[in-house]
């Protein structure tokens, strides 16, 4: 319960290694020029960081992009000038002006490292504990992968996934969901390096972090390594070269160290964490380490111990050989790969998505989504074997599975933010486009990762079933109410709910489609009826809104989404009864419509008056000038739906009567 | 990475205990009229229950509230049904027709235990983990209350936290956050029995949880005992009456159960969790168990054994007796103890407020809100001994802590999710009001226990700061974007974002005032400057939006929330410069504002046309008629922050010309 403290931790001293030392100069010089950032952790992991790049870690500089390139993952990504040096030095297209515009606009050297923006970052990290559920996510890709395209004599895909991490990554709860993982898979070639500096932010985590590391991985199925020495060269070595050994299991070494080593005064303490050391500081540091250089400057000789090119360079030459021996001999084998690797779909998914389309539009069959969901996932996981299927231990209810699945489908157990961390890890390393699924509602568990797929434009799809108060008996505590439109708000997710069969066969095309953006498919649990349509409309749901239905002289229109379009076409039927004509929109994925261009949008959304329904909250319509909704704007009841849409008002009369209330104020 | 398996676990048998067959029977019977629910885990846990509620746990079901009762979570709430038996048997005011009634509308046996609807739930359980972290959180609060109030020869408070679970709970992340922090507190009144079954959802957990639990709990601090037959009564008893002597540590005591025990064909499979058994399982369960009595029917001497409302009386009347001697010799304690629990504020509560109010109203000083916040908690927490404060690690950027805290600023480490559920947890418990930071982007990690604490309406309240692009060079991982418009989605959240000192200090006390709802304080990183207001105005700001400046001869409406309302003034002043009048509405609170009378917030909104401004995505503003809004629609950027409000866009001139497109237009 102890309150934040100043208690110094000191675990070590610095090496005097002069590529150490570059290391640290470069991380503290770069903070103390932009005014701010971490200079701790890149100064206590200097050595860490020497050890795997230089003796260990198996890239190219000169091709980020290689496949079989060991992957490594900074989860303690605050420690971005670490990297951000270990890619300039080692020769990446990371120029040293890059560094000296650390943290400003339009740099490639933002406060943390961002997959996309700078060659050779991985993935993206920063809030903490997913850097590590990523690393497994790429480990688990590289088995799997290993598993269906190594052949006896061909290892063409062997690399191993490297991973630093500090204390606040296994402070937050995805670590344990990511390690526990890690070691039922058996994730041998995956190295976690602990970077143990006993700080935190508030101080010495003693008050609030007392676990035994070791004996908690050991206690998952991992092999521990140390604690060692985190500033001894040697022990490192030693340690790495044992974690490569093969052990059946994923490695943890606990590498003692002290955070801003080298910085006389601030080293072991949280101040050294997350502010610039100041002039003074980073003079004494100068002097302690023996850097004569002036900032950014690195002698020549320093310079050439760090190049990696040319090793780079001829290691995956070595590979390439290997490859093209492996693509003699296995010419379909090593295209797949390829195609594979590179993220592309079949030559011949034009006409399988057309397919798939036309079939699911010929639905007649009132199902649910979630089952229309499963019925196209039939057609189509077994004709794209990239698909990664899995659940979080609700399998039987996302019906996320499909015919001889095998070991692509992944039971995740009851962890829905490893398991979307994991997924963007899996994007991340290529080969696979991961789906997994869980109840709508607990995409609250998983949120940050959603949103760090959408920052990384990573192709990843989240099938989220039972997505309203339709859950039923379940009550509250699983119904969604402010979910679909929550989800909406994140940039770059693309987000469906679809109505019936024919549009969540096309929300599923357009999630495989969707290269740049990941996907979140919200499904219902309770059947839905099938709507009707021409050519035109079918067409029309790639648009993510249309006009379904739009009779003469309609005085009205209703825009509606998933299982309430339904409900607006038995509305709209009581109000022809009632002579009463009202055009119906549905909107499968407003993410998507919102893209349209303005002359679409104006001519779906129409200039009659607009009611919106959809089992959720009502607000949300305000953005598309509705002058009335119906929906859900308290948390939901536990109940057999029926009873509920009754309840909260759903139903094709109360829709109707609002319609009619509107047209006569 | 194995799919779903069908395999069976069997780890025992049920007793033939009659009170432990009552329990199976009252829910298989309520789930099988139902025709929907979880038997399983009910079934399982039997025995655990037996033992503890007829053997050792301290309570009164007269009196639900009875201050130091012992507290019972089911973190595996989807056990529902045993809680409601237990509920109904030991005497709680819950009669047989609710049993009957369980998961129909408006009946007290929802699908899930809902706190505050059914006497004697503690707390809302369901998504998993929460309970064990709401757990830690009331013996956290016990720990907390006795420290302070009890007295040599008076320990008034002193009582146990029992909490049952499943390995789902244990597979969530959260369950880390919630073990590590109870280790390192020595919560050593807290005792966990884990419902050791081997099934989840998609079979048997070897293919995905293959954790040596005792191990990882030992690793966090905490005692284990067993693992013990789950189905043994003597071995339940002894292991229960070992977990209550004290150890200094936590307790978990493994019981090895059978999933659905007592049902011949379905125990020990996944079927039997989620669904109901059918008639003719239910009927060889009855056979099997020797059960010979129609559904919902209890012998009376059954009913006799289970009655524990004698017993609870007389152990509270003990309990009574020793307070009221406690009053004798400490009256002050006393009463301050009595008015802590009932969750009263001070008798000069409206005082003290009014002052803090009136203070802040003539701060002149432009402070970052975050400061103003802390400048408000100097004045408020000193003088409320119930406010326990803490951060996730950031306590000096959230500036949470207030002078002397002492114990009552907590560091919980990097822990979003585990602080909110355990803060949700300290709430139930009574006696304190918790509140806790983190950045807002973090409320991602933390959105279920956000969402339940406003299910549960407990008095919460979250500081996040660091609210939008204003964060600066930490970049997008770390800048809000969506999380404002986001958290406002949540049913009964009140969401603050404060433009100044005034607004902020009314923000806290409101968020105190607030008994029935959780609070949100989103706060700036950067400085903001000071408003200037009328009395009115000054009162207004309680009513969550409020004309902050209307000119006479105004032609347009600027709504505006927190920094951006700085932005507002000052586009009002350039366009006053060009003979344009705007009007200016603060909108610190927009769910308290949309709970305002509609005379009210039509006169506040106005008939001129609308723009709104917020650092963050800008279809939220359609709910508010604005034809244009200003923000951000995309991730953020690493840069400092003014440079950032440039290249977003969020600037007096751009939203001066907006104003002007939308009059010219």
């Amino acid at each position: 319960m102890s309150g934040a403290s100043n208690a110094r931790v000191v675990h070590g001293q610095p090496s005097h290694d002069p590529r150490a030392t570059a290391l640290r100069a470069l991380a503290m010089d770069a903070v103390q020029k932009a005014t701010c950032g971490h200079p701790g952790a890149p100064m206590g992991m200097a050595e860490m960081a020497v050890v795997l790049w230089c003796n260990h870690l198996r890239h190219n500089p000169g091709d980020p992009h290689w496949a079989d390139r060991d992957r490594f993952v900074l989860s303690n990504g605050h420690a971005s000038m670490l990297l951000y040096a270990l890619l300039h030095l080692t020769g990446y297209d990371l120029p040293l002006e890059e560094i000296r515009n650390f943290r400003q606009l339009h740099s490639k050297t933002p406060g943390h490292p961002e997959h996309g923006l700078t060659p050779g970052v991985e993935t993206t990290t920063g809030p903490l504990g997913q850097g590590l559920a990523n690393a497994v996510g790429m480990a688990l890709a590289e088995k799997l992968l290993a598993r269906e395209f190594n052949r006896p004599g061909h290892a063409i895909i062997d690399h191993h996934t490297w991973v630093f991490h500090g204390d606040g990554c296994l402070m937050e709860g995805i670590s344990q969901e990511a390690i526990s993982l890690a070691g039922v898979w058996q994730l041998d070639k995956l190295v976690a390096l602990y970077d143990d500096n006993g700080i935190s932010i508030d101080g010495a985590v003693t008050g609030w972090f007392g676990d035994d590391t070791p004996a908690r991985f050991r206690a998952c199925g991992w092999r521990v390594i140390g604690p060692i020495d985190g500033h001894d060269l040697a022990a490192l070595d030693a340690a790495i070269a044992s974690a490569r050994q093969p052990s059946g299991k994923p490695t943890l070494i606990v590498c003692r160290t002290t955070i801003g080593a080298g910085a006389p005064h601030r080293a072991g303490t949280a101040k050294a964490h997350g502010e610039a050391l100041g002039a003074d500081e980073v003079a004494a540091t100068r002097a302690a380490l023996g850097w004569n250089h002036p900032p950014f400057e690195i002698p020549a000789e320093i310079r050439a111990q760090w190049d990696a090119r040319a090793t780079g360079a001829r290691r995956q030459g070595e590979w390439q050989t290997r490859f093209n021996a492996y693509r003699r001999e296995f010419p379909e084998l090593a295209a797949e790969f390829e195609r594979r690797m590179a993220g592309h779909l079949l030559d011949d998914w034009p006409t399988l998505r057309a397919q798939v389309q036309q079939h699911f539009a010929q639905a007649t069959e009132n199902v649910a989504s979630r089952k229309a969901s499963q019925q196209v996932l039939a057609q189509l996981a077994p004709r794209l074997p990239e698909m990664l299927g899995g659940s979080a231990d609700l399998t039987g209810s996302n019906l996320t599975d499909f015919p001889d699945a095998g070991p692509r489908h992944i039971s995740y157990g009851v962890r829905e933010f490893g398991m979307a961390a994991i997924m963007n890890g899996v994007a991340l390393h290529g080969g696979w486009i991961p789906y997994g699924g869980t109840f709508l509602t607990f995409s609250d568990y998983s949120r940050n990762a959603i949103r760090m797929a959408a920052l990384m434009k990573l192709r990843v799809i989240h099938v989220f079933t039972h997505d309203s108060i339709g859950l039923g008996e379940d009550g509250p505590t699983h119904q969604s109410v402010e979910h679909a439109a929550s989800l909406r708000l994140i940039p770059n997710l693309e987000v469906w709910r679809p109505c019936d069969a024919a549009e969540t066969a096309l929300a599923w095309t357009s999630a495989l489609d969707s290269v740049q953006r990941p996907s979140a498919l919200l499904l219902s649990r309770q059947a839905l009826p099938t709507q009707t349509r021409d050519a035109a409309q079918v067409q029309a749901i790639a648009r993510g809104g249309y006009v379904l239905s739009a009779p003469a002289g309609a005085r009205a229109t209703i825009l509606a989404t998933g299982s309430e379009v339904g409900l607006a076409m038995q509305a709209q039927q009581l109000l022809a009864q009632q002579g009463i004509g009202v055009r119906v929109v549905s909107l499968p994925s407003s993410t998507r419509f919102d893209r349209q261009d303005a002359a679409y949008r104006a001519e779906v959304l129409g200039t009659l008056p607009r009611i919106g329904v959809e089992a959720g909250v009502t607000c949300w319509w305000g953005q598309y000038g509705c002058v009335a909704a119906l929906g859900v704007d308290s948390f939901g009841e536990s109940a057999p739906a029926p009873a509920l849409f009754e309840h909260f008002g759903l139903t094709a009369a109360k829709l109707a009567a609002r319609v009619r209330e509107v047209l006569d104020a």
